[in-house]
């Protein structure tokens, strides 16, 4: 029988969700929320439950391959995601997965990248000391095999210098985004949407 | 006298009027949410009622062709479009209505349908596996006349390859949306109107 | 000693306040509120209270010509448009203010009305039976006497056919609507703040 | 051992974080917020720390030049910024710090100052009595060196003719804005919001 998940991560998932639903960045059943867990082990939001709403029976438990302990539950489709940031950046604790206006319709738009500078906010990725850095958040084109599209994440992290930036978006798909503890990934989540946001309102000025 | 409506029932529409209200998608009293019951019966939100402000007395049963169990009652004023969606497609178990700025405004420019493509979200639809596949939504003008709105309605899903989109627009009218428990039309609902929000603010980019 | 305020027009106040302020209607200080009393007497928000926080000691009595009966408290600034909608339409029972940026921005831009069809929403209208009627919301310009502007209101009254939109735009200033009691004011507050969103929102399209 | 924040003071803090945060005006753990105390002391929030989820751990005191009294807590980054308003008007009891995407945008885009006229809004500045007046937010250049920072700040209040309005932007980095109490702190920054997302939005029509 597998271990039960802590306390503390379910808690950390469901209060995750309903943050992100505040703010519509989670519609439908769309996004996934994971945390690391001790033993190689992830929790992570089940399929197909909506975000909004989360409770212990929305969370399970799967190893590092993504693979799910008790293969009765389905995960999040996108799990291969979430345990590729695990496995290749040790310090991750906690990953986050969102939808939004601003990150769905510049990631459409977008080349392999969106380039913020000038953004005070900019001051809480690591590595960006000043507002007058400027980071390039990669932009990689959608993709049903999850496996294939975290091999084309894996590939842009190695021809990026560090420190890398947390997070990633997926075009039409959403952004992705970590950090060494919940409370961090949602900080960087809140962060990266406001410059999109910021983006995006500039983007439609017309005088 | 007729039959109580089962609680569940009442709960499921309440809380909805509740969650599009959290979202402006029923301003005024405008909007209506209805669940299939057995034996050929509709409950269904009464004319004039606040949607966001609902409680089991603003909630009413119908037959099948939208007539009131107790004609002191007045149903929704678009009954006919709820009850036609549940003749038509046997597996309906709630339909909803609401208003958007989005779907008010690409509705009142759109020709017959409104195109979504590379959108993740599309993924939700029957029949749409990947993120690749296209809708088109369909949209019909306003008519107050509802029976020869509703043959409008069902002419269109006539001519609609399947499956057919669980949803349509009315012209400056709102959406109509559908699914098999009031869950999964509240996440269609919500899937669609993000969709429609992300279109609209991708116009209104000028540079 | 005056009569106190009926317990009900309190709670109406209150509740009104809320809900404008849910929506950001009701910035800083800005925005009014008032139900009509028995006997000639108006309940009103009193002047630099914040509408979100109101409660029974922020609101205060006035007579039909808007004096305070409690010379000691300050009503709302623009007391005096309150009592004139209650003078001119005997069925009026509440009038409610706020600012929105729709409504500031597109007041701002308007000739002497804004012209509003092809929204369901008008249906909510006295005397709009369908959609395809229209409506023109008078904008007058702002002006810090308040008598003043109260007979550049009922001048632009008088020069409309009946029935009479129950609401007016002040340009920069906001927009005053009222109704046989609160709640259908706040309904039609909701109406037309939705349409004017709509309005917006269209014109900011660009392509 | 230094004397205790009093509890007012802490509630105020503490209910200002959440204010501005149901706005998104503290995305991350940007934006601060400060009042006077007695005795050449000022409690502010702590750097690091959400201020959507303020509590009284989250509160410090410095000293009117900035210094922490315990110097085992580190206070916001704009520390300096807050005692510099305290310093210079000595009216001033609160101060409040938050970023909002129309201040953001439009500071980016401004020269030296952005120009505010005509919105009824403005009678809520001091020196203003109608809607007729204008006012100039100064926009300063970002700068991490924070005394410098607040000695051009003095500057441009050099410059400035009486009433000095009680705010100013930094290009990319928020709002300042300060008032008797936080009260009014709180009001004039809802007030100066609203304003500059009308500006924002009106820079987006196209037609």
């Amino acid at each position: 029988m597998p271990e039960p998940i802590p306390q503390a991560a379910i808690e950390a998932i469901v209060s995750a969700g309903r943050r992100m639903a505040e703010r519509n960045w989670v519609p439908a059943t769309a996004g996934n929320i994971s945390v690391r867990l001790p033993g190689g082990r992830v929790a992570i939001t089940r399929s197909g439950f909506h975000k909004a709403q989360l409770d212990a029976g929305a969370v399970m438990a799967v190893d590092m391959g993504g693979a799910p302990e008790n293969p009765a539950l389905r995960p999040s489709a996108e799990t291969g995601l979430h345990c590729g940031a695990y496995r290749t950046f040790p310090d991750v604790g906690a990953v986050v997965h969102g939808h939004s206006i601003a990150n769905t319709v510049l990631s459409r738009r977008a080349g392999d990248s969106i380039r913020l500078e000038g953004y005070e906010l900019l001051k809480a990725f690591p590595g960006l000391a000043t507002h007058e850095a400027a980071v390039e958040i990669p932009v990689l084109d959608n993709d049903q095999d999850i496996p294939r599209l975290q091999r084309a994440v894996e590939a842009r992290w190695g021809n990026m210098a560090a420190p890398i930036l947390p997070g990633y978006l997926i075009r039409g798909h959403g952004i992705y985004v970590w950090g060494p503890d919940m409370e961090a990934a949602l900080a960087r989540l809140e962060g990266l949407e406001f410059m999109l946001a910021c983006e995006l309102a500039n983007l439609s000025i017309n005088r």
